[in-house]
Parts: structure tokens; C-alpha cells; sequence
């Protein structure tokens, strides 16, 4: 029995989830400030895994702390479908980004059990752990891992912003599981996501068939210099080390408005320094920041302008950098079969549904590395997010929520 | 009975106090973290007035937490003549940095109670809180305060970088004294010190007769802007904080390098920014910096430079900036009549002496303000300092210790 073409997915059960959600690891007035494995990522999860055990998922979780639930099939021996997204948030985070994902996979296969339709492979719902590298880098590191780009020892060997390394946390939160990290078959992968960008909310277009994504480059890179008074010690001598990581990230800005006019971004997201106080020079300095265009080429001319723009800001206070880690995604990775069937059943539910590429991060571009993958975009208002103010509507998301239930249920059932 | 020419102190004495001050609040190898009101500040605090005690002094604390102790002269009426620096360090300190000025001046009183010599007017021994600034902004508070720059309240409600207040510090570590700050006759204020500099120690001369003070502008500057996300968010509608206070840095160190022929200096000295995490841009952030220069207008040019760096980086970033705090020193702020008595007194114990001006901040810059001051520098390697490597032998520190023992008894029985 196919799944027939007026089935709709509980817009409102979705909502009351959101809602819940939003009451785990508040931030700012409307905000979440759910940074991965900590206590409210944790009380997340728990909730997350009693949701699932009660629409009849099989839970298990893997050593990277991702949680899979399982819908069964008619077929179990054959790969699942997989959808799914991050409950982890940004320090100053919405209460949508990664959410939807997650909590709309789940109101699928709600909808699904109330309709009694059981697809012909195995359905999978999945919370991929720290997608958003706020407290650990870097981002998409759990789906990464999933994807064979990143060895486990080295994910559960990150250091936390404030510490401790993320196997330890994982284990203290309860969420170190047994399951191998990937090694298996995945039918296809689907995310549903807001926009994150202005473009949808703008043209009040329903649904975005994302057709590719920014090519992006991060770096986190260190400066060593040395200590000395910040009064006697003459310029010439001095290895302040937060002075090269200032002058990279100044670079890093200059270089996004250089490609600003084709919508190229470049974003100084982390500086940190040692002992950064009144009186002394710093000695070690660490940055983070990133590069991002639509075109592959001008990104990587991005790119190798902040290696430049690290030398020469190290060469010029005297100290030495190091870059320690480097991530690079984006591109035409998505499924053209999967984009298509996007589009289709956007339209075929009388949508308004427009292309556009994906300029954030997400876990589905590590998950494009492995199997057939596509992501939805619903609008969110004023493209505004990672902030307190981020929000879409019922309206905004019901539309996206049920092209996923009839795309996933179509490759399900083929 | 006028103090013999041929009066020593006992270097090797005071070298004990250093070295037994070197234990408390170890930092790196060979040096000190022992910022102001911390545990390890507390802990030298109680062995530094079990010293004055054993030495018969009158300790007494007022409540900015200096502490003052007091050898009776012979007309106790009088207002005292007071020597003096501080304790607490740098999170990166050495171990001679302040240390020398108050463990001297209480080798000078231990020597005097060898002699049995009896001023005529009392001396006082003062450990300055918060001469490094390393912990609470701005540097020489508790100097400041007593001279009368720095309202008590304002003194109290300055936070630390690591959260708490400094009247609430003051009072964990049970350095909330009674006496009243300040506003109190003064006779004359002395303070050892060792240079900071690479002169003394070049040149190999033993005794720095500081003439003045580099003019200096420190300033706190914080920044406000907006969270979004770093892949989406436009370039021209990004408001990041961090881009803000790294644009200020690194004109500051700009700066520097403009006046550094004529031995101008500009640092780059603290930042620090919120959520300043990967993936999303920064809505707050905090920049320290200050510009020096031995000649007064260029000093001011420097700083009229920093303001409009301040108010141009804001700009460029799409943010506001507010000068929180400020502060001002040097010039030529030291008493002649002093000057004169410690390069008499060098040249008539027999030391090399010269005459050169401090460019580190220093509690003495505060007191001139209320009474006559002079500062006496000793060598010290390299000129290295604010660092762990920093140095000065028991034959560095003898001159000046001697020089210290000789003025302040010279004017103590005038």
C-alpha cells in the first residue's frame, strides 16, 4: 500500500515537541543555550529517547553518542532510510536550528504509526552528536565520524572550550554507547532544516529544494609567542601572540568583504589568548574562523588567502603558528535523484518550492559521503538565527515536514 | 644619632624573604601567578604581616586591603615616611616584579632594629593591592584609592575577569580592613623597584635614579553587536563584536610600531568576547590596550589615535563601542629634592648610578600625587620581566636596597 498522496503529518504534535524542547538549556529570552553534552544536552537526549520508545522505536547509540531510532520495515535486512538532524545548540541559539530535523523525523514516523503504514525498508531517525562545534571542534564532528571522515579516538581526544575531552563527557552524560560509528549501509539521507538564511521568508516561498552547498573552509589555528611587560619591552622584541591572532582575524574579515559582492562570506568566530590580561603580553593565542562561496574556486582562493593572511600575521608579531585543525565541505554533494524527488513532491503537495544552496553547515554534507542524500529548507524569519530571535511559524514548517514524510516514505517503500 | 655612612642592609636576609615568597603562588618554573586576592595573594599576605609582627611593626590594613606596617620614630606625630610596592604578580610574574620594593622596605626596618637607630619620624612599610591590574581593571587600584584617584565604591565594585567582585575578594581573604584609604599626611614616599628594562643591566650600572615617567593611556573598550550565524549572514548586515575589538588591536599595535623609533609603545593586551565560539558571530567583546611614550604630546597623539581606532573599528563591525575605563600616568611627577637624595646617596655609598625614567606603571605614580616620591631601580637580566625568566641577583638588588635604606632614614630624620 503505497502512502497515500493526502497523508499530513501532526503539524501541532510537532509544535508541542518544539515547545518541550524549547524548555531544555535556556538561554536568552526565547532562546536555547544547549551546547553538546552538557547537563541540558543530556535532559534533551533523555527526552528524546523517551519520545522515541514511545512511538515503538528501537533506540541505540553509537560511541560517538549519536542516537538512532529504528522504525522496522518489511524488509530489516535491507539499509534504512535515515532522517534526522542536531539537538545541540549555538551558546546564543534558536530554538529550530537542528530541532526540526530531529523532532520532524520524529512526528514522521508518529504520523506513520497513526496511518499503520509500514515501509518497505527500515526507517531511521538519528540525533547526530555536536553538529554545532560550539563547545568542541570541530562542527559535525559525531556525523563526521559516522562518515569515516574522522577517526574515534580523535573525536573523543577534542577538547572541550572549558575543558574536559568529549569521550569523557559523553561518558558522564550517559550517551557513550556501544554501537560501532558508521561501518553500515544507509539507504539515503534526508534532512529537514530552516533556512538559516532570508531568501524563503522574503520570496514567502514553502519550501526550499536545496541543491547544493557553499564550499566552506574552516581554521583553527595557534600562535606562540612569548610573555613580556607591556610597558618597557620594546616593539621590536615583542611576541605577543594575541596580536597575530587579532591581525589574522582582521584579514579574515577584510578577505569576506572582498568577495561580499558575490555573496562570499569570511567570519572571525574565536579568538583566545593566554595570559590575555592587562599589563603582559600574551603568549598563545588560538582563532577560529572560516571562509564560504558559492563558487568552489573562489572559496578556495578564500582559503588560501587566511593561510596567507596566518603567516604573515604571525610573521609580523614575531611568533610562530600552527595550523592545528582544518575543515573543508560543500559543493555539489547532494543526490540529483533525492534533489528531484524534493522538488516533486513539494510540487505534487502544492507548495511553493524554489532551488537554493545550503550556506551553513550540516551533517548531511558529511552524510552525502556515504549514501544518496538531500536536505529541506523551510523559511524561518528574516533569516535571522543562532540568535534568541530565531523562529518559524507552524505555517513555516508544515509545508517542509510533509515533503519529507512523503520523500522519505517514497525511497522507504521502493 | 644620625644613621653610620657605613650601614649595609642584610641582602642575604632579604634574598630568604624572596626566596621563601617565591613558594607561594608558583606559576611556571621559576616564576609566580599570584594575582591580586587569590588564595596565593591571602596566603602571602599572612606570612608577609607575620614578618612585620616578628620585626615589632604595628600592622595595620585599611579597606582597600593595603597593608601598612609601622616602626615608631621619635616624634610619632609626625607624618611618616612610607616605602613601599606590592605582592601580587602576573599570571605569567617573576619572582622581583613589586616584591623587592616591599620585602626592601622591610629589610630596611629590620636592619634599623640591628642598629637600634630610631627616626625621627615613624616609617611605614605598604603592600599596595592590585598594582598588576592582571585580575581586576584597572592596574594600581589600591594606590589609586589611597591617593585619593579612585572612589572607595568604585574600588569595591570592580569585577574580576573570573567573576567576582573586589570587595568581596577583599573580605574572603580577610583583607577587608578598617582603616580608613588614604587621606592622611604623607611624608614622603619611597619606592625599590627593579627596572623592567634592559638599561641598568646593559650597562652595568647599579643604581637607576628614575628621573620620570613615560606618559602612558590605558584603556577598557567593550563592543556590542548582534549573534547570527557565520555562514549565511551577510557581510554587510553582520555586527560582530569580535571583528570590533581585533580591528582596535591591531591599530593599537599599529600604533606602536609608528612611535616605536622614538621608543613609543602601543599593546595589545586583552581580549576577550561572547559567545566567541565556531559558527556563529560575537555580540560583545572586550578589549585592553594601552600606548606609551617619553615625551607627553606624542603619548597623547597615541591615544587620540587609539579613541578614534576604537570608534573606527565599531564602525567597520557594525557595532558600538564604549570607553569603560581609562586611566593616565607619568610625566615628570617625581619630588627633585628626592631625586637629588638617591643619586647622592648612590654616588656616596659608592655605586654607579644613572639617570633614567620608568616606563612600567607603578603605585609611586599615585603617591607623588599626594606627597613627595622618588623610585629607585636595581638591574635586572635582560630586562626580562612579566615573564618566569625574570631575574635580579642578591648583587643587582644590594645597591638599590642600600639606596632605599639611606634616603628614606635620611628623610625620616630630617
Amino acid at each position: 500500500m503505497p502512502l497515500p498522496p493526502s497523508a499530513r503529518a501532526d503539524i501541532e504534535r510537532l509544535w508541542s515537541t518544539i515547545e518541550r524542547s524549547a524548555e531544555i538549556g535556556r538561554g536568552r529570552e526565547g532562546g536555547l543555550a544547549r551546547l553538546a553534552l552538557g547537563d541540558a544536552d543530556r535532559d534533551m537526549r533523555d527526552v528524546f529517547v523517551g519520545w522515541c520508545r514511545e512511538a515503538g522505536l528501537a533506540v541505540t547509540v553509537d560511541k560517538a553518542g549519536n542516537i538512532f531510532a529504528r522504525r522496522a520495515g518489511r524488509e530489516n535486512d535491507l539499509p534504512p532510510v535515515l532522517m534526522g538532524s542536531h539537538l545541540d545548540t549555538q551558546a546564543n541559539g534558536g530554538r529550530f536550528d537542528g530541532i526540526v530535523g530531529v523532532l520532524g523525523a520524529l512526528e514522521v514516523a508518529r504520523t506513520l504509526n497513526d496511518l499503520g503504514h509500514v515501509t518497505r525498508r527500515p526507517l531511521e531517525i538519528v540525533n547526530w552528536s555536536n553538529e554545532e562545534g560550539a563547545r568542541f571542534s570541530p562542527p559535525m564532528l559525531a556525523s563526521g565520524c559516522f562518515a569515516g571522515a574522522y577517526a574515534l579516538d580523535f573525536v573523543h581526544d577534542r577538547p572541550a572550550d572549558d575543558g574536559p575531552r568529549f569521550g569523557e563527557e559523553l561518558a558522564r552524560i550517559g550517551y557513550l554507547g556501544e554501537a560501532p560509528v558508521g561501518g553500515r549501509d544507509v539507504d539515503a539521507y534526508f534532512e529537514l532544516h530552516i533556512e538559516q538564511g532570508p531568501i524563503l521568508d522574503a520570496e514567502r516561498v514553502a519550501v526550499g529544494v536545496v541543491t547544493h552547498a557553499y564550499s566552506s573552509h574552516g581554521f583553527l589555528v595557534e600562535f606562540r609567542g612569548e610573555t613580556a611587560h607591556t610597558g618597557p619591552w620594546p616593539m621590536d622584541r615583542r611576541r605577543n601572540a594575541l596580536v597575530a591572532a587579532a591581525r589574522l582575524l582582521v584579514a579574515v574579515d577584510d578577505i569576506g568583504w572582498d568577495f561580499a559582492a558575490t555573496g562570499g562570506k569570511a567570519t572571525a568566530a574565536r579568538l583566545a589568548a593566554w595570559p590575555n590580561r592587562a599589563g603582559i603580553l600574551s603568549d598563545w593565542a588560538q582563532a577560529v574562523c572560516d571562509v564560504r562561496h558559492d563558487d568552489p574556486a573562489a572559496s578556495a582562493v578564500m582559503a588560501e588567502r587566511v593561510l596567507r593572511a596566518a603567516a604573515e600575521a604571525a610573521a609580523r608579531a614575531g611568533c610562530a603558528a600552527e595550523i592545528v585543525d582544518r575543515w573543508d565541505w560543500g559543493g555539489r554533494i547532494f543526490d540529483p535523484e533525492l534533489i528531484a524527488s524534493v522538488r516533486h513532491h513539494a510540487g505534487l503537495l502544492g507548495y511553493s518550492h524554489r532551488d537554493l544552496p545550503s550556506q551553513a553547515g550540516h551533517d548531511a554534507y558529511f552524510l552525502a559521503r556515504i549514501c544518496p542524500t538531500a536536505m529541506i529548507f523551510t523559511p524561518c524569519r528574516g533569516g535571522i538565527t543562532h540568535n534568541n530571535a530565531e523562529f518559524a511559524s507552524r505555517d513555516d514548517l508544515a509545508p517542509g515536514l510533509n515533503v519529507l514524510l512523503h520523500c522519505a516514505v517514497a525511497r522507504a517503500d521502493r
